[in-house]
């Protein structure tokens, strides 16, 4: 295996392409989901088990790790994949999203932000550098930089200076890279600038003249809605390099999934198919399963006729209501499980269909 | 596979035995150690990981499974084995202990037990033969009569008056299953007495007259205490016939469990691997490791050097702490999954040392 962060494209129908990236750690295949890791650990689900859904890498957050249990703690046990029992790749976001969406009495400089613990009310300071420090420190293999995420709805003015202060924070991020990353480790830019065409350019026109290993698009999945997330990305991604991978963040629903493919993105996060899996949402191709309702209660056929999980080949709808039903840890385990397996053969019927150029009619045939 | 119920001794070292139980799902090596799956589920595990362990056979809890999702439901769905995904023997209890320990408002008649269930209120009543058609209707392999655990403390009266009871139960309770169950599986009855060496006479004397296939002492484990307990059994297996499993309901730590073959017995059920494995509470032949503590913080060891299973082999110490801290899921698997595996070791230890007539040299080794 290379040392050397690559990536190919091998194909390709419209706007969307299939690839693979090479990292030390292994082949990530593109179109790629990343089940999120939140705390370590694919909620409630063995390594091994994520690995054999078809995962090729999972996200970490910076923001959790970095306080519970410490990245310098995590780095003395060998670092995040020895932590965790996980020896593909790992992405790790910037902490920055999660400093906006959990913590208390947030306080953005120049320098970065300052921010309460949401777990012990702790006040940590979080700036480009040290959000580098950390996916160091965790081992990632590929971080990203800090950024801010501009709120939505914001006017034109807020996205535009918000987008500035990340540019200025992206070139830092990329400084410190340089510094104390190692052999092999990639670091992605984040697009900004809300639902302004114009200032999504000047964005990432600022991050390809920085240069990085691959862009994400960020903003997105805040409230803004599918239409005008499909709108920016299509718009983002004519305008980025065709040589890099493209990474929506945090998305999304299945729909949001295929639509953003077909926009040209090559890598999604997100916590839909564990966190629903918990609470018995069940994805289907024919639509959600909503485990706990009655209908399931002496239904002896699987979540998904077809599907070859673990959990469709052996438990009964009628047994995972009840699981549910009796708060029983099994339910929430093998659901998530399904779930991941069903996100991971969506993936892999796109790059399937990708490489065979059919993939609108693939599309069409999956009821969303 | 023979259709019968068969149990034969193959090594004997002072009372303590050795030997197979063979079902026609299976043979279970004894001295046995049956995780507890009460909801149709061993909580958390996936069935084939408690296989791996080293377990032949579980317990289900006619009282859960009788109240949810109900006796006549798990039959529609195919019975407990397919339903809960464990082709190996099963074990049911009769649902009379856990109607005293954890149902309101209970009634005692010569006809058998009215209670209101504790999930949601409703009257339910409790009869010899209820209970075995409930145990036919999950197809349990190995079933109980129904009896009255006598409370502990209990003046002789009492535990007189209370065993009465239970023979005549006992005879009703076989009665019913010669009528409905299955060739191959198996009644056993249930000694009572208190802590009343004579009354521990009467009743095996009464129960081997009405012969059953195994014989449990039951009335143990309820705060008699450890030299209480061994000093019963040990009386009580003195008694029984040594062609038939015997079989020390509830119990116990691994000190009742050694105590408990040293008198002579051959099977054993509890819910502390489990439980405790949930609760942080790790057990090794060095004692217990309570994986909260602050020791552990830094620790890359395994909770248990040497031992083999997923747990010690992918995950340190500061790791599982962290799952534990953190509220993760995967800490009470991956501990239920040792404790699991420690109990199986020690019950393949006893066996083994058993068969070389080597019980007291092991046992010395044993740090409990």
């Amino acid at each position: 295996m290379s040392d050397a962060f690559t990536f190919s494209v091998k194909a390709r129908d419209g706007r969307a392409r299939t690839g693979t990236i090479n990292t030390p750690r292994g082949a990530i295949r593109t179109p790629a989901f990343m089940p999120v890791g939140t705390g370590a650990t694919v909620k409630a689900m063995f390594p091994e088990d994520v690995a054999a859904t078809g995962a090729d890498i999972i996200l970490g957050n910076t923001y959790h790790l970095m306080l519970r249990p410490g990245a310098e703690r995590i780095a003395r046990l060998g670092g995040l994949h020895k932590f965790m029992h996980w020896d593909k790749p790992i992405l790790t976001d910037s902490g920055g999203y999660q400093v906006m969406s959990l913590s208390k009495l947030r306080r953005i400089t120049e320098e970065g932000v300052t921010f309460q613990s949401h777990l012990d009310g702790a006040t940590i300071a979080l700036t480009p550098e040290r959000a580098i420090e950390v996916q160091c420190l965790l081992g990632s293999d590929i971080q990203m930089v800090l950024d801010e995420c501009t709120p939505f709805p914001a006017t034109r003015d807020e996205a535009k200076k918000s987008l500035d202060l990340s540019m200025r924070w992206a070139a830092r991020s990329k400084t410190a890279f340089k510094a104390l990353s190692a052999p092999g480790q990639a670091l992605f830019g984040i697009v900004q600038g809300s639902v302004y065409a114009e200032l999504r350019r000047q964005s990432l026109d600022g991050l390809v003249e920085l240069g990085f290993d691959g862009y994400a698009v960020g903003g997105l999945s805040v409230g803004e809605g599918h239409d005008e997330m499909v709108k920016t990305v299509t718009h983002t991604t004519q305008l980025l390099p065709e040589d890099k991978p493209r990474y929506l963040m945090g998305a999304g629903t299945p729909a949001d999934i295929i639509a953003a493919v077909r926009g040209g993105i090559d890598m999604f996060d997100c916590v839909l198919p564990t966190r629903n899996g918990r609470n018995a949402f069940a994805f289907t191709e024919k639509g959600p399963v909503r485990l706990r309702n009655n209908a399931h209660i002496n239904d002896t056929g699987p979540i998904e006729t077809g599907c070859d999980c673990y959990c469709c080949t052996n438990f009964s709808r009628g047994t995972l209501r009840h699981f549910f039903n009796s708060g029983e840890m099994l339910g929430p385990i093998l659901v998530s499980l399904h779930n991941l397996t069903f996100y991971q053969r969506l993936m892999a019927g796109m790059r399937a269909a990708l490489k065979a150029g059919q993939f609108d009619d693939w599309a069409k045939r999956i009821d969303y």
